[in-house]
């Protein structure tokens, strides 16, 4: 047995160590990030717990203002995707709750909703709106970059699995861009066409300064 | 009104028509194929539905031998996610079923489960095995390329969502490209050191040729 | 003579014809479109006025509300630069003009100021803000997909010449795909927590429906 | 000549220094990796055999069970194509040698014969099989993430370089992913409908554990 | 108030911190470079400087004998361009002065006249020319690669700004590369053709060795 | 059997057909052209000859004044390696020959030596040269886009087999794009430096006209 054993490890030859086959690339959260994801975690210390992420098996917190909750599994909170071109977040949205227009900068979005009903949509660059109610089972897909959102559609608590073509999309909640950041309410005024009533109404529950 | 409007209008200066402004595009299915997939229907004629895909919304047929369903919703299912590197596919495992080895030739994949429990793994490049047991709303990743699997681990029909860094994944079942092809039963026998009798037998379950 | 240029000619073999020996994708803009952008056109036919373009040399009309104007040297206008990766476009901002709040949904920014006086700002992901008057000769650069703004800051008229990291990086106006869409007022009063009055005020203006 | 070079010097201005200058990222294999490679080496210690590798002169040792060896010159063994987007590999099949069913999981595979000759096929997601017996000179290409295989076609030593898209294809050798590594039996046969005296044979010879 | 808010913050759930979000990747200079670009900066340590660069707001210093000046703001010097796949650079061309034959081995470019005319041109793989006088506003674009020029065409002090589709293009002008580098004057004339006179008197204008 | 394979059959569900699994995209010659590489053949047409290319099998005629010769195997020779990312060559350089300094727009390179010896460099952004005699086995990389060139270093025939990062890079060679194509002798002088006598005596070798 032996014998053979030795024969075989000769087979593909020196220098193919296992540090060097790296098939994937765990973040190490406490390295540098680079434009393409964190720094790779020692291969020989990665273990099964770095490739599942169990944070999105319960329910969001939906007792906001939003009556809604984004719970993400990006790299950041699930490394075992980094730089894998991929990322998850769930979506809990009581009755009448909203997930408010916003993009992700940086990847397109595939939506699957497993509980409830949820009205969902997007405008594009032409301004042209694409809405529909997705039911149990129905997947939609928002095009990189676009303001989108979507609705709580029937009177139980609906569920979304939403999918990312990044391991890094980023979110950008435009309320909290425009009302919720140090944005001058100037600034706001200026270049959104927004009453300054408006705006001072939506910082103050926002809690934008500036 | 129209002094305004028309006025406006002139902001985003000529030759910025509708047409030009794709912000995504939609699979022609019947056009020709690129590397980087279908070339765009005319943005005319899309509607909301090509952005929205209800095909996995029921349950796979599960009462075959492997006791599983794998119900894609790639490019050429759901032609809305055409060149957004990104898609997703529903697995119904029923009890006792089980998705095979396989690989994705071209994506990464995260699985979430909805119903029920699943056992799955991946195989490395170094042959280092990963091997977890996921419940409801767990997610786990697989990294491009390698082999892996998914497995009922419950005594339920268990469900789950996959989404793959794609919109063309691919999918190649091994038992399939080696026992449901028409690769000889010399050369499967050459090239996994397999057992003549073993190949055979597989090959009349499964179908192969040659 | 002849037979120099002859031999010549065996160096670079068979089947290396023109036609194959692409540098370039000069858009045919008659074609279809593909997710890499558009197919090309013949080689033979393409002369150097493909790879200029002229649109940009005079300044877009600002006598609408805004007293600004985009002027896109995108794919769609400027064929030479499909699948290259970059394009342009001309902002002319009258004295007391702005391009409003807006993101490129499919590419980064890079702007110079070539006359008068610029405040340019954006809003990240995290909802930190980046403001900054930017003089002739400074540049700025917008990370990809992040809502951002332009404003004169200066008692005449200012230019500035951006590039993007796409042929086709899109345009999508905050203010034009809430208000001057097909959106109904309660979609955008539910996603963006603005008043219904202030939200018909900007549809009245701004032209949108529903 | 001084005021000459002084003054050209002068050309490329000021924070262009040669450091910054990257035309290449040879590998720092002790520092960290990145999902684009590994970090690059500080470019004042690059010299001219960072850029060539030797280690493919000499013939593989095939005194294996498989008769054949794979000499790798990914980025891990030369550095100097570390994100650049190319590697190669040696083949040596001795008579009735074979690369048993294998994968890439990150990269196409271009063949070239240089001795001998090979028969080599591979199997596509749709279960269609292309094999072809290459002669000396002959090329083969194998697209991404697909099982493929060489045999020695002749009956002396034959050679081959491979060539791939990628500085870190990867390589999973069908068999020592299912009966090297350690995956238990069990596994192996739920999820590959092998028999069980078929799977332990294979791992007693193989080495696999579980 | 801070109730409101603090139900906010729920929204978005825990593990999105700000540090995670990365919407940019500005440059560590100091830190090691990878093959997608350098280190990212501690975001909390990014202020809107690094956003913006004033380097180009001065003309480059022509007295040199190209009577011309290229001022780049690559990612080296504009760290704030990391990773998002654009640069810039200014041209300042002398009457007279000339922009010498030159590439760009990994972007392409685009260029607008803002003063004075510019000759411009390229040649492709195919040997074919593309030449163009340029007037202040015109753009043109050059397909990455390829050898190309730009000339002062009127008798004023012209200036041109370039854009790039990479944050870290290169520059390899020819007459530096091949008689300001070490490369030998054989090796020069070997693999040129050029007259051994030609080649040692521009070696001794342009300060080659070897 | 047959109740067996129908079973088997409803696992991928309806919709996957073979037609859209693609898992390559054999290049239409006759097609279109697109920024990621032609069309796509019918793959019910395709067969494994596309996946092989016989045309290096034979040497290049050298009979030139370069005494050399370039067979390529990219896209347009070789449909099968279409949109996958890697492309090859051949270089015959009988004793005395030389490939001239050249550049490959879109790729990296990769060399090995397969019959004699070769000299072969490269000149940096930074006018660093890399220069290194390559024996037979030995493999050198060329990063993208950079002047470079091989010289036969035996006085025997030398063959070597090369690689590149792209199934399309380009290849510009120096003295024909500027003594070999219709760019002016002044436009050469003016952008090179080189007497005038010199790009005549060129010109008139090498063909060009202007």
């Amino acid at each position: 047995m032996l014998p053979t054993l030795f024969l075989l490890s000769l087979f593909f030859a020196a220098g193919a160590s296992k540090a060097a086959a790296l098939d994937f690339c765990v973040a190490d959260l406490m390295g540098p990030q680079t434009p393409s994801g964190y720094t790779c975690k020692d291969p020989a210390k990665v273990t099964v717990d770095d490739f599942v992420y169990t944070g999105l098996g319960k329910a969001g917190n939906t007792t906001n203002i939003l009556k809604a909750a984004v719970t993400p599994a990006f790299d950041a909170q699930f490394p075992g995707l980094n730089g894998l071109g991929i990322s998850m977040a769930r979506l809990d949205i009581a009755p009448a709750g909203v997930v408010p227009m916003h993009t992700h900068p940086a990847g397109s979005e595939v939506l699957v909703v497993v509980q409830g009903a949820i009205l969902a949509g997007f405008v594009t660059s032409s301004n042209d709106v694409y809405v529909k109610k997705l039911e149990k089972g129905d997947i939609m897909v928002f095009p990189q970059g676009l303001l989108h959102f979507q609705i709580n559609a029937r009177g139980i608590p609906s569920i979304a699995f939403v999918s990312f073509s990044s391991p890094n999309p980023g979110l950008q909640i435009l309320d909290l861009a425009l009302f919720g950041s140090n944005l001058s309410s100037k600034l706001v005024e200026t270049t959104t066409f927004l009453d300054d009533a408006q705006v001072k109404k939506l910082k103050t529950v926002l809690g934008g300064t500036g």
